[in-house]
């Protein structure tokens, strides 16, 4: 409730407590199975884990509760998991998390959730992206006011701003999909020697020299990770990659939402976000039609960026497990994946609905009448007048018109030393829409990168 | 369970969506008596309402999802209290959060759950301050290595220690009694000029010039919170003096929880967490016993202040009302007060359980034999043999010691040119418990700030 | 220049290395004068180390190469020290730097130039203070619209935005005068304990129980600064104060900054920048008067929380003297005092040739025909048809008039069932001026608090 | 000064205020050169802009302070790059910064920077991870104890410690080659649609449709940067990216330099840092040698995080060129690049040097006599008496040992149960050496990778 941006999002219902106690009980059945593979414990014990664990329901609150007696979940989870074995398979309770460490499960959970949210999240992206190429493509040639520190610069192109977003989405997808690919499997035992592992491995046919590495390896292919080179317990290089992937996400669907706010101020009124049965309106002010699904992911972007410093700055992490530095890695780690899978989904409802209103964009070009071109009538008079006196010339209108006194065309007429310097036909000089410059080519550019992408 | 140090705190579950939406609900209530005392409605109407508003109960995922409409929850809320009153009194539905607008109702809700949890911090704190001054009490003459750059630097007292953490510990106590005194109430209406609450009131005896004003004191009364010289919709000052206070107070109790941690470490082992039953235990190491308490803490001590800045950054927020800016403090608030909560509830248990080893300090003391009051040799031979020969000489003495080749005292006696300038009696000069400076002092000065804080 | 926030600003010139240097002499010299007056070392000693080092010139990038060795400056800077007083008089040299530490001395150095710098920033703080009473009082009746989520909501005044944004500036003030009354001296010696101040104490008069604490008390009232009860080596408060003070002030002035932004967007032009020669231009688009002064105070406030937030985590300081986060501390403290400086003196000139546009506002507030004040019709028919009914008619003829079918006026008029429930003069009911709630009263307090600020 | 950890490194000197300066000219000619080849200007104009550029001096404070007009330098240095080009080569002066805006200069020389510091950060990673094998390598079977929440938890190697360092400081590597490669120029113009320069070549030969992107592929060429799809004046992601880089390469560095600090504290003492004249030293305690070098390491890594969230919270910048988060962005990347350079400078010295005392360590690993392989125990018994049974027994023996009334092997000894189910050699059992699990697997696996990527 606190969180809009998110609320309702299935990806962020999958972060919830009890999710990621499954992904806990996931990872202990996984072991399990990999200990079996390479005949560590039975078979059928791992059988049996993997069945109790997948069915096994914990009580979230009293399992948060007893956790701090440990500082971390899994202490408590691997009893309430052991108890439950012991009551279907009294030989296999013994088989439960053998050699394992809290740092193993717990992380190799987060990856998986991690996982998880990443594909759901690229899967937002690339529907951000489609409904902004089609933004693009249709509004190649719309041309609307470019604006630079909050004053109209030269025109543009709608379609070429929807192209600029468009690239960055796509620059976003494409680090979500590398991210999701690198997540690591976490085992190492205790301190991340792998010991307990290949001791309780001694007396079996598994029990040779090297038994450690083929473990993580088997354990690794079960739950679908990465195997890294070496246990990270407290090497948390993975932590701070996610953490800067979700910055980026939510830094370029936050760029793209802060232009829709902007687009939609009542005196700019460029775009419309889509409507929506009780979507915008406000309780007292029958009028409004606000740029919700803007605000909120502009909420969750401003938010992101200071969840990754925490996961960045617990790199500062001592010894082979750190006293705090660990701990306080997965809540900010939650509420970023929450804030980012709620401002995916969010962006993607905003870029397939969003109204665009190409009458305003005109009439807001032609507010300053003729001086957002300015730039260009500077280009021609420089060469011919040189820079200095031609900038001196044309503040000078820009001004008078400012002030109202005269439109900029007039302002110019009464220029009389401008007169051959200007073509006869000023007016035409003056259109926006021949000052454009490479907006088109940009947008074909970024319009096959898309397409490229997309089937690939 | 991702956030254990406040996982069990009543003062973090006071903090649920459920109570959210009870305070809420209580501000819809208390808007109706001020407007009743006033004239502007029906005190029967009052009476409906707020009584109404405290039975409901409000499905909180569902109103969490349907908040995403208007980009927060009040619009929803209020129409479904206006349904529950329609149905005890219909006459009074109408007048349910009359001339009101979402953040009169929100931001005043957040005071007053913010006003509870520093309440309950601060009895916390007390609970810290008066443990810590036992302990500096008790160990006002129990010296022990004092360490600068993580290497032992001369003597101190762990009373000092304790007593400095109590200082800054009542520093924080004192922050947080201001600022729980300072919480305004949040009255203005859609666009902080109270405009509607006058338009109601126009046809009433309370309609003349000032009512806005006057309804905005009877409405902060009600709520036991202050009023503000204006209504701060888009003026946030209020949110950043809020998390500048919880980081002062997670600081501090971080201060002491990782000064904990360092003490408790295997090799150190001066102070030992209170045991409980299943705390600190390991799955696998049976001789552990982790600083589980003090992890906690720190753990929090690494977030609040991220959230803090998130408060802070939020003071850029444009207009009347900011799209995206006032959304982004509502989850960052709740962590930060939770964080502090369950810090505070547990650096109590902490310091009321601290077991403290004067034995270990005084083995420590002694590792470096003598050197570690090598600052007060230095003292004595700098008067004698000038500052850069005195350095001079310790230097290699320590340097011998270290290398092991000799105890430091050893190392003094071989050097004849020392006999003649220092007393008889090296031992005693080299002993810690003579070089404790100032520390009984201050000890006493602070435990007589905690005494008379703690009276007042 | 890659912060041009401060470039030019004397405050922020004061906080080079230089300064920096000559505030540390300063402190070596007030050491010595407290320990001449409770005879420790001879009055001329102290004498002439003051004057040696206010006449001392260190090369800084020296100082900070040669810093590294032991990761702070102090040590460098007393072997200079000490030659420069030996040169003069060889006896005194021994006396300088007498029983102290690092910390000590830059502690206490930076707490000088904090004041130093908070008090310039407390001075321009004033003239924004004034400057916006200005604005406040002459435009106390000037209406223009309210904007809640980038949308028009209901008028409100210039007055009484330039009133709240006033009022904010006046706590930032008020913050900023009790943050630099609380600065602490630092005294501790190596390790907060005073012991080597009271060893070199030992033999003289002053040498009794007690001295540490004497000492102490003289050291602060020679630096201006405040006696705090024990030593702040790895006690940061003051640090985290100083950042939530300096978040508070720049919030406040980017709030301030980023409403003029908004405001002198070329759409609604309703203020402009004070002028000046080369200000707001751009080097190729001649029209263009861009908000620079806005956009630098702006850019201040998107940094400094992030370097409280670094100040606040710095807590986390472990045993005496923490090896790493008290060196964190202070080029982020340095940044945030420069960039709070520069937003301060920028923020006055801003503030001080604000340009009013009462025309634009009207304007401004009149494109939405009406339905500005929709509110306040809600309110007259709501209590006639009920809430629920005159919402819904409402929002069609503002939905109707925003399609541009008809005026918001036109609208109202084609609702037979709405007559005999609106006066007969609508265009009254309609006239912004007339809905302004409370904002003249506002106004007035908000003024009131400034006029008794001021003086006293 | 207060930033000691790259005073003195030459990659944060070429990040000052005339470097800085030197690599906007080099832009400029870059640009020039560029538009030459296009037959947009003379060959003779370029030649004459890029020799005046490589030659003039512009004097930097001046240039900040004149920065303010504009808020941003460009618009003062073009013109007085105009002026020293007008004073050798008339012609030419027109011929500058030519359809050129502020922000195309300044991205693309801080690109230019950021790519030289990251090669030079790169080749002090090269050095670390050098430095790290060889420790890897001579201390492969070193044992000493794994610590984790500050407790001796199994035993380790050294040799997997260095190896787990490096591994991370190998990523880091990787990552900065990769960010370095991708650093993109800028070329926009006024408002990113390139329409400037398209308008100055209009008469030329080169004025074709599809100019604009021709000259960026050029320009791009000529600074030896990426050509970016768009123009990215306000779609940001390279500086989140730059940022992220930056703070996971301090993150590693910061991670070895802590578990330095905590191996250096005078009760461990298993590590010392090398020894240099002056180094480490304190101005009081002749006994000391402070870890400094990796104190300045964690001091930068402290700090990083935050100057990169601030970079990724710049990705919300509205419109074509925001007006304070593109202004936010300069100081806090100079700042990271210079922490990182000098964190990188300074861990390479240490990595080189670092004493390692595996005496210390064996008695370290002694100091619990055998309780820190409790977990090997453990692991024999649970197989024999169940892991409740065996858990049960051995924290009855670790709680007695560390009480101190006997040794753990003793301790077990009194258990006549236990008997049968132990090995003969029990002692053997309790060796540290003997329970190291994979410890040498992993150190061969990262040493394997280190030799491929360095002569990669």
């Amino acid at each position: 409730m606190l969180s809009p941006v998110w609320a309702g999002s299935r990806a962020a219902a999958d972060l919830s407590e009890e999710t990621w106690i499954d992904a806990m009980l996931e990872v202990e059945g996984a072991l399990a199975r990999a200990q079996a593979q390479l005949g560590v414990i039975p078979t059928r014990s791992a059988k049996v884990i993997t069945e109790v664990a997948r069915g096994l329901r914990i009580d979230a609150p009293m399992l948060a509760e007893r956790s701090r007696g440990a500082a971390n979940p899994v202490v408590v989870l691997v009893q309430e998991l052991t108890a439950a074995v012991r009551e279907v398979a009294p030989a296999a309770a013994d088989h439960v998390h053998l050699g394992s460490t809290s740092q193993d499960i717990l992380d190799s959970a987060a990856m998986l959730l991690v996982g998880h949210t990443l594909e759901v999240i690229g899967q937002d992206l690339s529907r951000v992206a489609a409904a902004l190429a089609v933004l693009a493509r249709r509004h190649r040639a719309t041309p609307m006011a470019a604006r630079t520190l909050a004053q109209h610069a030269v025109p543009t192109t709608f379609g070429l701003k929807a192209a600029g977003w468009l690239d960055s989405v796509l620059d976003a997808a494409l680090r979500v999909r590398q991210t999701a690919a690198s997540l690591p499997a976490q085992l190492g035992g205790a301190a991340g020697t792998l010991a307990a592992y290949e001791e309780y491995a001694r007396d079996t046919a598994a029990g040779r020299r090297g038994h450690g590495l083929e473990l993580a390896k088997h354990f690794a292919a079960e739950l679908g990770l990465v195997e890294p080179s070496v246990p990270w317990h407290s090497l948390r290089t993975p932590l701070c990659t996610i953490g800067g992937t979700l910055s980026q996400v939510t830094g370029v669907l936050g760029k793209f939402a802060l232009d829709v706010q902007t687009l939609s101020r009542t005196e700019i009124m460029e775009v419309v976000e889509p409507t929506a049965e009780g979507r915008g309106v406000s309780s007292a002010m029958p009028q409004k039609r606000n740029p919700v699904l803007a605000t909120l992911v502009v909420s969750a972007a401003r938010q992101v960026p200071l969840h990754s410093a925490v996961l960045a700055q617990c790199m500062l992490a001592e010894d082979e497990r750190a006293p705090g530095a660990w701990h306080a890695e997965w809540q900010p780690l939650r509420e970023a994946l929450r804030l980012t899978a709620g401002a995916a989904l969010t962006a993607a409802e905003l870029a397939e609905g969003l109204e665009v209103l190409p009458a305003r964009m005109r009439r807001n070009l032609e507010l300053t009448e003729g001086a957002v071109v300015a730039e260009r009538l500077n280009a021609v008079l420089a060469s011919r007048l040189g820079k200095a006196e031609s900038k001196r010339v044309l503040a000078g209108c820009a001004q008078r018109a400012a002030n109202g006194e005269v439109t900029f065309a007039e302002a110019l007429d009464e220029h009389p030393e401008l007169r051959g310097h200007l073509p006869a036909d000023v007016e035409q000089l003056l259109a926006p829409e021949g000052y454009l410059g490479a907006a088109e080519d940009l947008v074909t550019r970024v319009l096959t990168r898309q397409a490229r992408e997309e089937t690939s």
